[in-house]
């Protein structure tokens, strides 16, 4: 969808999508090596009681349900940032983490034909317990013509 | 490091650290599956003229370098969130990014035993170019006893 074909308020349901205690092991030793996120022993004799991804993860694993959506695609001409990010609950192994994105804002590019599409990212995990709520912008192009 | 060893001000420096193309299309495939991170003909007709990493592969990439110091490792309790993050510059397969952890805010936590570590992440490329800037909350022990 091109910039001029979202509105502000429409709203995609996304995922769900699960990771397991490897993947989740696999993604934290490349990068966000904590013992909360590798060590099962350590992460036991936390309040966890385990290990819990990394919120990078949960984010990338989120974001990846999004883009998979192909709402977005050609049509993307770069990320531009995150307004702000919370990471609400942990994630645990098997998790099953769906969301809506909403669009919020839709900002004109003086340059034209591009705009800014702001989204709103809210993932929940099986329980309906929200783990990560966001704002994040992109650039993308106008329709044609 | 505890949450009462830092001081605001305090800087940490991280990386280099580089991205093949092949690491950038195997991110991009698994979480942010867009033409210009994937697609070498639709990447070089865009003004970039060639694949850029996607913003979320950086940020995870710079991240890692972070915690790679071990400067923070098992007194982490958690993530908290992102107070912003602005991708400022595309990054290329091959680049050499480096980085500056800045201490910027160090809040007591009303629970006692822990506080919330808030670090500013600039990250550069061989060109002295900002390609990332971002404001990331943690959850830390202070020391024991």
């Amino acid at each position: 969808m091109y910039f001029d074909e979202f509105t502000i308020g429409q709203r995609f349901e996304i995922g769900p999508v699960s990771l397991t205690l490897e993947e989740i092991k696999r993604f934290a030793a490349q990068y966000d090596p904590l013992p909360i996120h590798l060590d099962n022993a350590f992460a036991s004799n936390t309040p966890y009681g385990g290990i819990i991804a990394s919120g990078f993860h949960t984010l990338c694993a989120i974001w990846s349900q999004w883009v998979g959506t192909g709402i977005v695609h050609n049509e993307v001409i770069g990320g531009l940032g995150i307004d702000y990010l919370n990471w609400t609950a942990p994630v645990r192994p098997n998790d099953q983490l769906s969301g809506i994105v909403e669009v919020v804002d839709l900002i004109p590019s003086s340059k034209g034909g591009r705009g800014i599409l702001v989204v709103r990212v809210t993932a929940y995990n099986q329980n309906s317990q929200e783990v990560l709520n966001a704002q994040v912008k992109g650039l993308i192009k106008a329709s044609p013509g």
